[in-house]
Parts: structure tokens; sequence; C-alpha cells
């Protein structure tokens, strides 16, 4: 079996590791991002390629977070996370004349293929909690795009009317309310001495400030409203939660669970299933060797 | 070609066609309910058989609000609508050893299958405004049933946190607030005088008193909201506004065309595409027709 590089790009740091879908990851690192300039994401890419030079590879798949033009895989929009691709596409990143083929994904989708891949229902929800809120959605195994390119953006969905100002340039996103910038961001607003901790400082300290625990429950609340729309909407056979946040345990899935259950119709309740993620932290980069299987053929 | 009979249950009546896809409707007629009750649904099937018993017809397609169960039809959970339907099948009313095939399908769906055959685009999103607020998402000319056949029912999306009431048993829910129903039920609460008007007079007052302009205006900033989150997360190619209510002008479409813009990602605004249903009160008949030719085969 062909083995592919699959790279995940995350505001702090790029995953990667080179595998195939079948025996899982033989090899595995991270690199953590500083000043997010193009100049230091090139330089990462070059020492991914660097450290995985002896190893036979077929091709690179990479997960990019943002909406992606499906055409030439540049980022749409703003991008709060990775400002600096805003127009490009990070295969201008790699190296030219790279002689292998690159195929690039948006990450939350990629996710979603490769935890779709392990339960291999009909339609699942991927959502990844991080510095933002990323969605994949699968059907028969395969990542559902819409009309554009530009489906699956329910971090942008309008959870609270003229609500937090989202980094989007939106008022009320979900991601304004339950990312972890987000709750980092309205620690700020309240003036809160508590805004800049790291995400395992801000969990554990919750249980003793009280504007933590608020900030942070309110984000769960606004968070499980937000997937019992999407599965009224959409009727999952399963919703996969995944990304740093749910893994560090920011929020509870059995809470989750327990309460979409009161926001969706009934007959609803009895059939989604609603679980984390399985390949955790490696999710997106199995998903890009899958992309890169699937596209190879 | 071969002529099917449509029949397309409403909450006020039943309306009914026979037709092609290509040559449209050569007879069109409706019949309206008094009581709701499963005899008086079944004499109008008998009605509808004999007023159509000199044409030759291949087979019957029926639109059905709420929730069916894809296998036998039987609708799923409290359909407010026609609450007599609760886990019996329409089929069931119609005579026995009737020699035609007989097809079922949820009415909104049927409604934006017929719209999407008009525009030929990957994703069409149908939304109809009446007694309730139906759906149907269609994806390259097929109905989209999500992974038990519930999905498509952004009208029990919770769009207000412990909001008004919904006919549903939930609270908050897009019906509760932007469907007919929903805004008698406001005005009802409201102990308005005006609860039981019937929509052109409701419609035709809202000039003149201040508490029914203000819960349609509500209403209809309540479905911009919810049509935003629907594009953010399907990101279709159009949405068609059909429906009773839009046929008759309960809401503005340019300002819902305006203001949508407003609630959806940047990536989104130059894209998509809003507009009034083309088959007018025929969709769902025309809707049935297709469902008929495409499962005849």
């Amino acid at each position: 079996m062909k083995q592919y590089l699959g790279i995940d790009l995350g505001a702090s740091g790029f995953k990667y590791g080179v595998g195939d879908s079948k025996h899982g990851l033989q090899h595995f690192a991270n690199i953590r991002i500083r000043n997010k300039s193009l100049e230091e994401l090139a330089d990462i890419f070059a020492q991914i390629l660097d450290d995985t030079r002896n190893m036979k590879i077929a091709g690179i798949g990479i997960g990019c977070p943002g909406t992606l033009h499906m055409a030439d895989a540049k980022l749409v929009g703003k991008n709060p996370n990775l400002p600096e691709l805003t127009g490009i596409s990070v295969k201008e990143l790699l190296p030219e004349h790279l002689a292998l083929p690159i195929w690039v994904e948006n990450d939350a989708n990629l996710m979603a293929l490769a935890e779709a891949s392990l339960i291999d229902p009909s339609v699942v929800i991927g959502i990844t909690v991080g510095s933002g809120i990323g969605c994949g959605i699968i059907q028969d195994q395969q990542i559902y795009h819409g009309a554009h390119g530009f489906a699956a953006e329910p971090g942008h969905c309008i959870m609270v009317p003229d609500g937090e100002l989202c980094s989007c340039g939106q008022k009320g996103c979900l991601e304004a309310y339950s990312s972890v910038d987000g709750i980092r961001r309205r620690l700020r607003d309240l003036n809160s001495i508590y805004h800049d901790l790291n995400l395992p400082d801000l969990i554990f300290k919750r249980k003793e400030v009280k504007e933590i625990d608020q900030v942070i429950t309110q984000g769960e609340e606004i968070l499980i409203r937000a997937l019992a729309n999407l599965i009224t909407v959409l009727d999952p056979q399963t919703v996969v939660l995944g990304g740093g946040a749910m893994e560090l345990g920011l929020y509870s899935i059995t809470h989750i669970q327990q309460q979409v259950l009161q926001y969706i119709p009934l007959a609803h309740r009895e059939i989604v299933n609603i679980a984390l993620a399985r390949y955790k932290n490696q999710a997106g980069i199995m998903g890009a060797i899958l992309l890169c299987e699937r596209s190879a053929g």
C-alpha cells in the first residue's frame, strides 16, 4: 500500500504524519508556529519535507483551516487563525518543482472524513473545537462541499442576534462563544485577568473562578444548540466532536449528549449518536492521507 | 409521456393535478378540509379518484406534511397540521386494491424537487411558509433525506432559546415565530383581537395595527436568520421560497434577499441566489408527479 504525507495546519502548529489508512501512521510529529508569517509557514513545510525525505511517499495531503476555493485551494475571505494565507493557497508555500501530487482540503472536512471512515454510516458531521469551530459533513464517505465549495461553516451561524463580535466580522456567531479564542476574547471584554491563560489553565481555573466558569458554560450551551440545529437539518447518523479543546475536556461529552436531546424533534431523539473523535489529534492527518488515497484513485 | 396524479396535502385543503413534468398539469383542482378526521381525509381521496377516473394515469404521488418513515411513509412524531395522521400512512386512506403504484414523500421535499427541476443546480433549498414551515434539500436533483429520512426540518431549529412554545412541544422553534399558525398563536398570547383573522386580512391589517406588524416583522427577521444559517451550513446555489404565505406576500422577498446577506460569511454573499417558487401553488403537485416519474423509472 502506498504511503502518503498528511499535514494538518493548525493555528498553533503543523502536525504531520506518514502512513496509510489501513496501517495508520508510521511517523508522527508536530512543529509549533511562532509568528504565522508566510516565510515561517514555508520554512515549516521545508522542515517537514526534510524530516520525511527518506520515506517513500506517493503524495501530500494538506488540511487547511478556512474556506477554500475548490479549483485552486486559495483561501477565501477572512481567516483569523492564519490571516496571512488569505487569497493564496498553501500549495504556493511548498518548494517549486516538487515531484509529488498535492491535494488540499479544509481541515475539518478531513477530520470528518477520517472519523466517518471508522464508522461507515451514511451521514456523519464532524465538529472541531479549537481556536475556531470547524465542521465537515460526510455523506456516503464523501465530503459534502455544497454548490460552491463553501459548505459546513456552522461556526459562523448566528446563534445570538446582535451578539458578541466574531473574528469574522459578524456578530453572534457560534465561534464567538464556543471556540477557545472566543472564550478568551469574552474574558478580555469582561476585563478578566485570566483572558490570556492557555487552555489547560482555563479549564483548571474554571473550578474556582466564576467568570471563567460562566463564559465556558455559555460556550457549551451555545454549542449544544448549534449541534441540535445541525441534527434537525441534516439528520446525521453520528456527530463526532474533536479538536484540541474537546480532547482536553473543555466541554463534557456526556453533558452535550444529554442536552442536545432537549433541542431536537422527537423523531431524532432516539437515533442520533454523538461521540468523541476516535483518531483524536491525528484525525486531520489521517483525513489528509485518505484524501490522497481517494484522489490518487 | 405517461400522466400521473399528484396530490398535495395541506392543513387547509388537498390540491391535486394530473399531468407530466414536460407539459405541466392538464387538470388542477382543490378540495378544502373541514374537520381533518381520518374519515374526511379518506373521503377526499375518494373524491379525487372519482374526479380523475376518466384520465389515464400511471400512478399517484402524494406530498404529506410532517416527518415520514422512509420504509412505510408513516408519520413520525407529532404533526400539528394533520394530527390524526400520526403513526399511519396516507396510503392507508386510499381505497384497497387500487391497481396503481403510489409514492409518498414529505410535501416540502416535493416542492423543492419541483423547483430544483426548473433551475438544475447542484444544491437547492426549498422553504414553504404556510401553516408551518417546511423544507426540502435537493442535491443533484435528488431529495436529501439524511441518515434516517428525517432531514430538512429547520422549522424546528431553535432560533430563540427558551422562546415561544411551538406546536411540536419545543420552545423557540423557527415555526413558532415565522409560520402563519405561529403568528396567530403569538397574537392570541398577546390577547390580540386579531388572532383569528385569515392570512389576507392579517396582511391587510398589518398596516394599521401595530401588534400585528410587530409579530409579522419578528417572524420575518427570524426567518431571515434561519435562512442565513441554512446557507452557511449547506452552501446552496439557490434558496426557493414558496408556500401560500409567501405567495400572498406575508414576507417581502426583496427584504429577505437583502437582509440574509448581513448574516452569512463573506464568501457566500456574492453567490447565493434567493427566489420565489416559480411553480407557485402547484409546486407540491409538480413535485409529486416528478416523484412518480423518477420512481417508475
